[in-house]
Parts: C-alpha cells; sequence; structure tokens
C-alpha cells in the first residue's frame, strides 16, 4: 500500500470533517514510521475550541531539509444525496477518484508520501539530508489548533526547515498549470458612522449616518489601494455588509455600520494599511455631527512571496518534465497555511486541480495521483542532488 | 363642570392610553348630550387591531357646518416614576396643568368644547347653522379605527362639513405662533440590489451590492425632489436604515437593502413621486450583473394644505385679538388625522403649545386653557357672524 491511490482511498474513507481526525493522522503515522520516519503526534488546545490531532514526522538529520505540509481535516460534505459516490467511501469510476477532500487535500498529501517512499526505496532508505511532513487536522476552519502552532512547537524542539512543499490544490485547470508562490494578506474592519437620531420629518435636527456611510463606501471602494506589482495583482477592498437594523420608518437613525475586507498585496503591512484606511475615511468625512471610526479585527495574514529563484526553478523544471506544462508562478486566490510557514522557511503550493474542492463530487483524475506522485518524485531527486 | 380646566382635568384622570377609552369619551358625551347635542358613539374593527370607539355629535341642521375634531387616546406615560405630577392625575401646580394628553390632545378637545357651550349659551342655545364634534380613540397608534372611519360613517350618513378645526398642539413656542394649514405627505419604500455571491478573494466573479447601494444611496440623497413652493419646504428623502446581515467577513453578499422615507410637499402625488424614484434608480444604475429594485409600502397620507383665503384669515383674526400674535400658517411637521380630513372639508390645525407632547411631564399653562378657549371662541363668533 504505498502508491498514491491506495493511500488516498484509505484518507478518503476516514470522515475527518473538521475538527475530527477520524483515523486520517494515523494512516499517516504507520506508513511513516514504517519506513523509518521518527514521527510525533501533537495535540494542541484552545479555550472555546476543539482539542486537535497534529502529526510531525522527519528523517534524516542533515541539511538540507525539506518538508511537505498539508492537512488532513475537510469541509463537510453538504447534501450528502446530491453526490454520485459517497463522499466517504474513495471509490474509483472511470479512473476518477471521488470523495471529500480527493484534491483538496488527502490527494495531494498520499502524493507527497507515495513519492517520499519512493524516493527513499530508491537511495537506501535514507535521503541526502532530512524529509519531514507537517500535517495538521485544522486547516479548514478557525486554523488556530494547527500548522501555526506545529510550526512553533517543531522550532521550540530545533527544528530548521530549508524548503517547504504545501500540496493545496494550486492548479486551475490542468495539473501543472500553476504553482501558488505566495499570498496576498488579509485584513478586515468595520467602518461605524456616529450621527444624531431624530425623527424623518424633522431631518434638521437629526444629522444621518445613512448617506454618510454610503458616501465613505463609495469613496473607499473607488479609490485603488495601489498597481499591483510583478508577483501580485492589486490591493484590493470589498465591503461585505452595511447594517443599520432600524426597524421604524419614521426614524432617523443614530448608527449606522458596514464591514469590509481587504486582500493586500507586499506593497503594504498591516500597519501602513491600517493608517492609509483611516487617513482616506478622515478625509471623505463631511464631518459636523457626524463621526466615523474603524473597529480592526485582528489580523494574522500580511502578505508574503517566495522570490522566484533556485528552488521555483527546480519545482518548475519537475513539473515540465512530467506534465509538459510551464506553470504559471501565481498569488492569487484565498488564503492557506502557507502565511504561517513562510515566516519559518519559503513555500511554495503544488498540488492537484482545484475544480472541485468544497463541491459536490470532489475527485481527482487516477492520472493526476500518479503524474503529482512523479512531480513530487522529480522535485526530491533535483533537491538531493 | 362647563370650563376648559374642568373638562380638561376630568378628561385627564381617564387613563386612555391607546387604544383603551378609559371612560374619556364619556365625558364628553354627557355634556355634549346636556348641551342638546345628537350624539353617537360608533365602534370599528379592523382584523388584527383593537375594536375601538368614536364620538360623532352635532347641534343645528343648517349650514354653514363648523366641525371640531379630536382624539381622546393618548401615548403611553413612559417611566412613570420620573413624572413629578401623576401622569393621570389631572393635577395643578402653580398655575400649570400635568398629565398624559395635557397639551395631546385633551386640553385642546376640552377648549374646544368650553368655548362651543360658551357659544351655545349666548346664542340661545342653538348655532348658526351647524357645530359638531368628531372625536376618535384611535390617533396615536395605527389610526385604521378612526377618523378615518369615522368621516366615511359620517358621509354615509350625509353629513356635510364646511370647515375643520383639529386641536392638535400647533404651537411651537406660545400660544398663537402657528396655525398648520397643510401637511407633508408620507411615502416608504425598500432599495433592493442583487448582485452575485461570491468569495472576497475572487471579486471579479462576484457582483458586489454593497458598493452599489451606497451610490444609489448618495445618487438618491443628493439629488432634491423640489425647491419647495410658497407653502411647503423643499420634499426631503431620508434613507432610515440599509442592511445585508452578512456575519461571513470573506465573502461577498448576494443582497442589499435600504429602507426610506420621504416626507413631500403638493408638487407631488404618491404616484408621481414612485415614478421620479424609480428613474432615478434605473438612472444610477451601474447595470452588469447588478439589478435594482424598490418595493413600496403603501401610503395613506398624501401632501395636502388648505389654501390661505377667509377662513384661515378668520382664524388668524381670532388668534390675533386674544394673544396678539400674528400666526406662522405653517406646514411642517409629522402627520396627523388632517390628511383624512382634506378629502371632506378645508382643516386647519391649531391648539396648545406642543413642547410637552409625548414627553415626561407633558403640561399646559391654565392661562394657556383660558386663552385658546377664547380662540375658538372668537372662531366661533366671526364663522358664524
Ligand atoms: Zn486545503
Ligand atoms: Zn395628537
Amino acid at each position: 500500500m504505498t502508491d498514491a491511490l491506495a493511500i488516498a482511498r484509505e484518507l478518503l474513507r476516514c470522515p475527518s470533517v473538521t475538527p475530527a481526525d477520524a483515523g486520517a493522522l494515523g494512516v499517516l503515522e504507520r506508513l511513516l514510521r514504517d519506513a523509518g520516519f521518527d514521527v510525533h503526534r501533537v495535540t494542541f488546545s484552545e479555550p472555546g475550541a476543539a482539542d486537535i490531532d497534529n502529526l510531525y514526522a522527519r528523517i534524516g538529520d542533515a541539511a538540507p531539509h525539506l518538508t511537505f505540509a498539508g492537512h488532513t481535516d475537510v469541509v463537510p460534505p453538504g447534501d450528502v444525496a446530491a453526490w454520485r459516490h459517497d463522499a466517504f467511501a474513495g471509490e474509483v469510476a472511470d479512473g476518477v477518484l471521488y470523495g471529500r477532500g480527493a484534491v483538496d487535500m488527502k490527494g495531494g498529501i498520499a502524493c507527497s508520501v507515495a513519492a517520499v517512499l519512493g524516493y527513499l526505496a530508491a537511495n537506501g532508505g535514507r535521503p541526502k539530508g532530512s524529509i519531514s511532513f507537517l500535517i495538521t487536522g485544522d486547516e479548514e476552519d478557525v486554523a488556530v489548533n494547527g500548522t501555526v502552532k506545529l510550526l512553533q512547537w517543531a522550532a521550540e524542539r530545533g527544528e530548521k526547515f530549508d524548503h517547504c512543499v504545501l500540496g493545496e490544490p494550486s492548479n486551475v485547470e490542468a495539473l501543472g498549470d500553476c504553482i501558488k508562490i505566495g499570498r496576498r494578506g488579509s485584513l478586515s474592519g468595520t467602518l461605524i458612522v456616529d450621527g444624531v437620531q431624530g425623527h424623518v420629518a424633522y431631518p434638521q435636527r437629526a444629522a444621518n449616518p445613512v448617506p454618510e456611510i454610503a458616501r465613505l463606501i463609495t469613496a473607499l471602494s473607488d479609490d485603488p489601494l495601489d498597481h499591483g506589482n510583478e508577483q501580485f495583482p492589486p490591493s484590493n477592498l470589498e465591503f461585505t455588509s452595511v447594517d443599520v437594523g432600524n426597524a421604524a420608518t419614521n426614524v432617523i437613525p443614530a448608527q449606522a455600520r458596514a464591514k469590509f475586507n481587504i486582500r493586500f498585496n507586499n506593497q503594504h503591512s498591516v500597519e501602513t494599511l491600517r493608517s492609509l484606511i483611516e487617513q482616506r475615511v478622515a478625509a471623505a468625512l463631511s464631518g459636523g455631527r457626524l463621526k466615523a471610526r474603524i473597529e480592526w479585527l485582528p489580523s494574522n495574514s500580511g502578505a508574503f512571496v517566495t522570490k522566484p529563484g533556485p528552488f521555483t526553478d527546480l519545482v518548475v523544471a519537475a513539473i515540465e518534465q512530467v506534465t509538459g506544462r510551464r506553470p504559471k508562478l501565481d498569488t492569487g486566490g484565498g488564503t492557506s497555511d502557507a502565511r504561517f510557514i513562510t515566516h519559518y522557511c519559503p513555500v511554495i503550493e503544488f498540488g492537484l486541480v482545484g475544480q472541485t474542492m468544497h463541491k459536490v463530487d470532489e475527485c481527482t483524475p487516477v492520472a493526476d495521483l500518479q503524474q503529482l506522485t512523479a512531480v513530487y518524485r522529480g522535485v526530491l531527486d533535483r533537491y538531493f542532488a
């Protein structure tokens, strides 16, 4: 049971809907221990969140140290009746493997384990350097007891990583079309406008916060934050809600609130971005009895990028040789655990094709599992050459 | 018990918090029957609303027919502990009468009854024409079983009114400073913008309704509806709420809703105003995948005005003679039953000073009761001269 499909099917049969583990990490623990890895299971806790199991496994003690990161938790299957194949059976039909996590990202983990086992078998059971796995059960939900703590735990043990491959489904259309080399940062806040309550028949006695917040929303939505750069698209601010909650048709309300989220590139830090937005609000405010302020949510994800260089070149070469495609080096899309890993070592994300992730009938062609295993093997061969 | 203070105190002692009558109409019924009026008590019903008692009393059968309108229901006293004088005791202290309804509008009704009784006593018990009272117990809340139905009932009986004095507290600072000769209309609606839901990291796949509704709110708030005229200030639109209710910081919502109310003058009807707003929304909409529509609430109050002329001149003259003040002919402020009466005959509103209405320690100087009674008597003398 050391080929990617067999490992993937065994992982898919564990219904590890976040935060449940359902035996998924145990599958990896047995495989890696049998291959000579030093395997640690570490549980992290946080008030108000579920305790979460994590796995760290390493073989070799020399540099360079390449680590494969990933998560075994999956999002819920949604309407199970809508699935053509049981979400937790690991069924293969017409050369396609079905199941929740097939691409996000039990399939990716299976390929990395299969590739490493193949590499070790071909190299006398020991790498020329070190290989490790950083696997969490807490990525899909709050992500507080997962990779962020596992990295701290490893650092306290003296673990040093040189490079990381995170096996998230990075490809858009076909295996090999995209490597994620960074992500934009994310910052959320609430814009609050305080006015003066009153009766609609006497608007001059009141100060209506609704048209004022509308003006501020327009100002913040229309002014670009930057124009992007070689690695990143322009930063973007989206208002996600605006709320007053006034049920009385004849009352001018005292307050209006609007929530927004910013996805920002490496031209900003959380601090510079906060100042910029606060300056823009102050400049656009019409004043008088209307006041505006922002309540910021804590942000644990600044923008980051793994600059193109020898490591990305090596991954690109492995992808091109196996798939015949030259991957785009991309920084788009949502957040991932790479935002934590980047503080420890350069990280790239390359995995399966993401089209069916989080959807009904999540699936991957079995051929993609074989090709991704070959890509990872190509990375290992080049990395330790 | 035929002076205004005595009648007012008896009315104030009935805790007729809307929709309760608590004996208030009975006080009027006895007084008017004793004075020779033909008195009718009429109860109206509506599914989902309380049954409401109303009173119609008439003396005389010739034209002209002057009717005094009013309401005996009052708003709740609020925090009773905060009142310096019991809200339902009709206490007089230092020449001031306290109680819920003192100015809005049991005091006004008491003055009109006292004035009519005085006029009849001085004129052999019969008017040179007809005098009536249209009194409801359903003004302060939903106003569905009150004046609107009492007028229909009277019309079906063949009653014709030539002029009406509604005794609402029309004065702002001092007795005699203001007659209401009309009111703006009121129209409410909800502006709904439908977009396309999506993830904040992929805004190009979504269509965010929040900045769009902000733009529409700004457009509708900034464009004047008209510039007012001799009788009316400019019409005014106020947004009273804007709501999305999206708790997820990373989701662009599918819909945003904004509630608004328009107070409009006699340059618009409900129909022309609806078209105007719908045209402005269509013109301001940026289009694409964003759609906008308006859900209108039913409106039963269009704008109306009693044009200055012989009737208003006569009331002004009576006020000037008694108070020494020349009243402003005003159309500002909130709604009243005059919006129903205007469909039957010209109506003006003149009563006590409104400063304490709906507040703790609602009160009126006893001197104002005496002056208002004298004003109404002056109106009667001139009207039937
Ligand atoms: Zn994932
Ligand atoms: Zn009133």
